[in-house]
């Protein structure tokens, strides 16, 4: 590997832009090529063979592309599939589960955490495995909140539809007092502000995007793999262009997108 | 073509089932295979040349299994691609936009005519067009309502998060006075309760899958490709079978589906 390559980003959709925003901030020397499977897009309510299928597909087109490093940004391909590319891919690759598993266990006083995300995520134990495997006291709350992603798409991110989904996932489910809860999917960050609001001030939100960023610098610096060079770029991949892609694009990315490729799959 | 061939039905995932009951019900003496694209589902968010790449793969599939008629139960892909495929390929394809269409000018009195469906549908003008040609006179309401599909995928067909979504949406759409409302994805006749309720008692729905099914029937009988042999049975094709299928299938098509089998795509 040399420092020259860019950085992979693959994602289900669009959703791991919010990662991408991250990256760039935090990595601003650094090339990024993202793929967002959008002719495939959902994967959290598919099986984990589809799932890993699918993201092995994802790594060898990346692959293609040259670039040093991969990130799954997908906390439903990191949960089902990370482990398993980790052992057939020579690159480095790094999911969201770890990071935000990292934080979550540094910031919760009361070793009570909550998850939340994809029925595939959840479905997986990732997140329950590894916030126990840090601590072993720890007890995890996990919920899957399926509609979070299609009302984000539908830009529902602050409505009383919102509201009420969010109060029915979270009714019981607040009860046992947790101090830490985990956004376990791109699209939530997206709803924080409801979210925030159900489950009251005393619950810190954990962002898999923001904590992610923030170690794929430590592992390229460890690495030796940082680029300092010339102000970093991105081109962006998809399988699937929506009509309304720019719009939403550039809404969650927070910065023009000057052109998308179609790469089908 | 003989009368011995299956009918084959194809839709994006497995709402479509809400068509193959009607047609196990019309239908007794036919055989039928059904493929659902559960891998990438769904169709109603991305663009039309995906739908359509994805539609000719599930027809040339269907070909395969030697049909010799084919349903296309997915209301996008019927809207989006229905009128290529007849022209690209020999064997008799029908859609559920035709017989949806049908139906609502036949029974609106004012010609005042409602259409739900997904971003897809509704983008394309498929129903507002069809409905326009048989009745030059008719005013047609048309609304996208994305979440209405997870909402019935979650099982929340009756809840008041389910209600509130359709105020939202019907807020404003129904002041001009619609008699008749089109459900334009197969997954809507799940919701028929709330939406009904919202919709009010003067509002008569539509349910393409019924009117699809009557007119499979006549189409057989004109072609004199009808079977009148041995109870007929059915094959059910997915591209991702998730874990939860067997339970989800079995409630929309109310009857026990004895296996699945797996076509990855």
């Amino acid at each position: 590997m040399t420092k020259d390559g860019a950085i992979g980003v693959f994602d289900s959709g669009i959703g791991g832009l919010t990662v991408l925003k991250e990256l760039l901030t935090r990595l601003p020397g650094e090339s990024f090529v993202y793929f967002g499977d959008t002719a495939r897009v959902p994967y959290g309510t598919k099986s984990v063979e589809t799932v890993l299928r699918f993201s092995r597909e994802n790594v060898t087109f990346l692959l293609d592309q040259s670039v040093k490093f991969i990130v799954v940004a997908c906390n439903t391909a990191s949960a089902s599939a990370v482990p398993r590319l980790q052992r057939e891919f020579r690159i480095p690759i790094l999911g969201v589960i770890e990071p935000g598993v990292r934080a979550a266990v540094e910031r919760s006083r009361t070793s009570k955490i909550g998850v939340i995300g994809t029925a595939g995520t959840i479905r997986s134990g990732a997140y329950q495995n590894g916030i126990k495997q840090l601590d072993p006291q720890a007890e995890v709350m996990a919920k899957p909140c399926p509609l979070f992603v299609p009302l984000a798409e539908e830009g529902w991110v602050d409505t009383p539809v919102t509201e009420l989904a969010a109060r029915t996932y979270f009714d019981g489910f607040l009860d046992d007092g947790i101090d830490v809860l985990v956004l376990g999917c791109t699209h939530y960050p997206l709803l924080a502000g409801v979210i925030g609001r159900v489950v009251g001030d005393g619950v810190a939100l954990v962002d898999s995007a923001v904590e992610t960023a923030s170690e794929v610098r430590r592992a390229l610096e460890r690495d030796d793999l940082l680029s300092e060079g010339a102000p970093g770029d991105f081109t962006i991949y998809l399988s699937d262009i929506a009509p309304d892609f720019q719009q939403v694009g550039e809404r969650i990315l927070e910065r023009p997108i000057p052109d998308v490729r179609l790469r089908p799959v």
